[in-house]
């Protein structure tokens, strides 16, 4: 596929990254069904760690298996798949140059308190497993989100070093902030911007609500209508450098199908670039998840 | 652009400094407006990391994209540029060899608790963005200081090697300090010190009211004459090594232009070098902020 | 002074580099009198080290003094000086910030047998002095030109990755090459464009004569058209990655004014990017050098 | 000037450390007015990290440059300058090779709440600047004290490798230990002691009252004699391996010149090595300063 | 002892150097009877490395022992001494701090066939000796002398970042250089401007001859006057950076005390820094050694 001026143009934005995290950006870019658009799905799959098992997979059992959902990525023409190291692992020789991966080099589980993650994976397993990104989850919202700021500066300094793209997943969390605030429109914003200053590739946040929570900043949004979910994104948007980062929203709990196409038609509309969405894939029936994921891209490319 | 006998005398106080060090202080010093009188405006856009995206540019939208910064650093014939990794990225091979820039390596954000912040940079990164400086922010007055001393210790120690120049942000701030004294001249002349003896090529301080803080210091000052602002950017000065180090003054919040200005004529009648101002500036439309900038030159040009 | 637009697209060129590569070939190509045009003229004053100090200097002997070369690239408003570690050393604090340096990284000497040279500086050393770029001779034509390959190698990638641009002194010399082919077209074209496949920033070869030395080479030079000094600048400038790749030429042996004139002239014509011309200036008088090169910027100004 | 045998038995003390040690210790000990006799005065200038730069120099406003304090030492022929690393670096050069220095590594400030230092300089930055020993405080008296303990033995251990001497500040503080108690004899001898096992080379304590804090060393001071300082001080070079560590103590804050001399001959009187003397020194006007130390020399040479 | 002018314009001219070298150097220029003339008498003693110990010290038994020739470096007011690892091992403790010591860290001997020497000693070692400098000795002459200056290059670098003066021995010697060249001007003002060029801050050549060798080279000789002994001295100290490089000469094989002292008046006079002083001193009485320093170190004060 002949590079398009709209990924060429995406790509001029990470004017300082060498050429080799280039080729991965581009890679991500132009695969599957969206290459070409500037658009893009990620199927992310760390909900084992997240969650559990049973939690994440019972309801659609060959979901256990890894390599269901490297096919899944393939078979739907997403842009790339992102898991923990154990997952990826289990199918990067099965599927090797077939779907981009991203190397999840955290995670947290159920069971710890904190807003905290654990290292699980490094820029050396990135680069034996083939992967062409690292994918890292910061909680800004208290102090310890030093320590995970920390980690990603330097294992985002080496995977540039050597050509690796770095996603970051932003989720406020954590200190002062009340866990009505999480999704609250300033805090996103805040949130995505924060990634997009840690030096990110591509950012990944959730939809934001339209409560604003900070005292200090109701001000700034004073007179801005926040009133639908593409004004938002695109707000959100504007905090990723005015949209010199990749911008990718998540769908958050598994939900109705109506309801994450028109997350995905609101994305695109308020100019994101696209869609991480993992629970609401692997947790439905595999037919029904391609059928999803068919009219997702339809969705993205303005078809829909 | 020759260089000036007041610049030859300022880099000459930096007798420990291999001509890495010299060469890029006199890249600072002889850039743009005031190149050559040893006086500087340094452009720092941190803001989006402490206070977030909205409450740092809505009110001047454009702001939000990081080349719109550095082109007015540029157009305005600014000294440098300071800006967290993720900024610099954004802009540092479109703008190369146009404006020095200093790399932020430390950053905090609004939901935070304590008096810290998160290395978020490095020197490898000062080096391979073609920056001038690396900037620190310390926080004088409690124990969690220590922690933020010893990692400016080890990063200023690498950059001093490397040919790479020290800012320090001395904000006092934490410990037992009452808010009401962080602006007292005894605590801002003692937060300069502390830059200075750390090893900072440029202290960055806000401008100190005339109140003093410190029971124990109150002895020292009697007798002293901090009526005028002038007086009190002199005595900071003093507490910079006698004036053998660059001090540079913030603005503080968004304000009137006339406050600004007045605050320019204090900082130059009181032997200060310079202003460091981000809100006033990328806070206002762009053309409103270049007639600003403008005259904060001819102020410090003695021209006005 | 604000970047034109020859010289972003010449740094355009540059794609794989990182910003501050890319900085450091700004600040040559912004520098001294040629500033700005795409055209420059570098001083290089490595002639003590290749045949003594006393054929170098003794026909201007104020040229034993560092300080006097130094003096000469800032006075003349030249673009770059070029020199080996002892003398970079004994100038870069005095002359900090006020000429982009080059420090020589190998040497030979007139007693040497073999074409060889010992390297005698390194990034290190470029990095605490403060220099712009490290510069390397090869002497492409025979085996022993593999282990100056494998040393610009490692040298080169360590420069790049700490934003120091390569400069690399191409002379066909040894093997089975004849001293009379070592000017010859087509071996300057091709030891330009081995300069260029090491991976070089600037190129530096001397002006080639319109002879053809390589048997295998002739049939492609059937039909060629070197009869001009210009054409073949033009040739060697194709060599060059048709241009990508900045490319200087020196002069050879002190020689008459003129000569050095329509040297520059021809190169100007052929679009070559300048000139590195080091006897011609040190070893004329003072004010005689400065109003040679004086003419030499007009001439690449075309200003006559 | 000769060595002593008075010198040479002093250094035949430090048995195990290495020539390199050796040489920066009898560079001190044959130092300015009292150099080869054994006594000792050493200007220390941190009072500006402790205190803040008002109450350290307001009084004597000169003392705000550390040029002053440089002059003052050689011009007094004083034994070493001991500051934190900005000050060192401000005049290294300068006055390289004319008074023997000592970098203070570690420092408090009037703001921290627990008996801790922050590192603010290295063993790397020692011989850069030239330096002829570290110095670290110490403050036995609580568990944080270990940290600080540790944080010597790494220090100490690296600048014993490269011949660069050691000097303990100790200082009793924190803890159970009661403010009352920090300057009790049977403090001041066991911090001394604890100094002296860690390794260092020279010891400095503070002059001890006739006061026994420790109920479990009453009975150790049953029948000793600690009626004059003269006796206590013996007492303290005791504790000092009987002699075979270098101690000096310090005279605390500014006090009348008759204290300061009675305090050096009681020194002198006990067998102390010497005085270090901070604010006494820089807080007095430079004349009545240097009148001063001369006196204070002429009773250490058992001249008054 | 305080700084002259002299010497701290000696001192100005190594301007890219850390304050812990120039310590070093101030160590070696203000040491002994010359202390403070900018003039200086080296004492090396690596002639039985060289030569074997019995045609070094048979003549004079007492010089088989280490501690002779620290004694006499320092009884004759010498500025310091120089010789290989286990000869300073010998004496270093003795004498710390009493004399500037040299390390010589590369050695030949009479049985080795090429021009070249083993690196016999390091960094390391000086600092842990508490040397002043190292020292090293280059042939010039051919490609031999390669692999010397690369090692050079690697120690003085390392030498600099930790405040060790560096001195090269500069002998041209092997290849192409027949024996009788050795000695001529040309060749000796060469070897001089070499070991400048490869940052030596001191340089030591052999008193050069009024022969001119290199063929090359003799035009640039026409109509110069090198008639005298002093003529050459000056010649070859314009070729050490026009006397921006402290340059000392060997007096050569033991000869009459009356040569000995004709060779100090002419480098005296032709603005030579002093003399390096090995078998002429040692190869005599001690008496009689001393009586002929006391006599050179009167001609350097110009008392002679």
């Amino acid at each position: 596929m002949t590079m398009t001026p709209t990924v060429k143009a995406i790509l001029d934005n990470y004017e300082s990254d060498n050429p080799g995290v280039k080729a991965n950006l581009a890679r991500i870019l132009m695969q599957g069904k969206l290459g070409g658009t500037g658009k893009l799905i990620i199927l992310p799959v760390d909900q084992g760690f997240e969650h559990g098992p049973a939690r994440s997979f019972s309801v659609n059992a060959p979901a256990y298996d890894p390599h269901y959902h490297f096919q899944m990525a393939i078979d739907a023409g997403l842009s790339a798949f992102a898991a923990p190291l154990g997952m990826i692992e289990a199918g990067a020789a099965t599927f090797a140059g077939q779907i981009p991966t991203i190397l999840k080099v955290n995670s947290s589980n159920s069971w710890s308190t904190g807003a905290n993650q654990a290292l699980t994976g490094g820029v050396d397993d990135a680069l034996r497993l083939g992967c062409s990104a690292i994918g890292f989850t910061i909680y800004p919202g208290s102090d310890d989100c030093f320590e995970l700021m920390e980690e990603i500066k330097e294992l985002s300094a080496e995977a540039k070093s050597v050509g690796i793209a770095t996603v970051i997943w932003s989720y406020p969390r954590g200190g002062d902030l009340p866990k009505s605030g999480e999704l609250a429109l300033d805090v996103g914003a805040y949130a995505a911007h924060m990634a997009a200053l840690l030096g990110a590739h591509i950012i990944k946040v959730k939809l934001p609500s339209d409560h604003i929570e900070q005292k200090d900043a109701k001000k700034a949004y004073e007179g801005f209508d926040g009133s639908t979910q593409a004004k938002r994104v695109a707000h959100v948007r504007q905090a990723c450098f005015n949209g010199r980062r990749i911008v990718v929203f998540s769908g958050g709990a598994a939900k109705g199908a109506d309801a994450v196409y028109q997350d995905a038609r609101d994305i695109r509309d308020g100019g994101g670039n696209g869609s991480i969405i993992g629970r609401n894939t692997f947790q439905r029936e595999r037919g029904e998840a391609l059928a999803m994921l068919e009219k997702l891209v339809r969705i993205y490319k303005n078809e829909e």
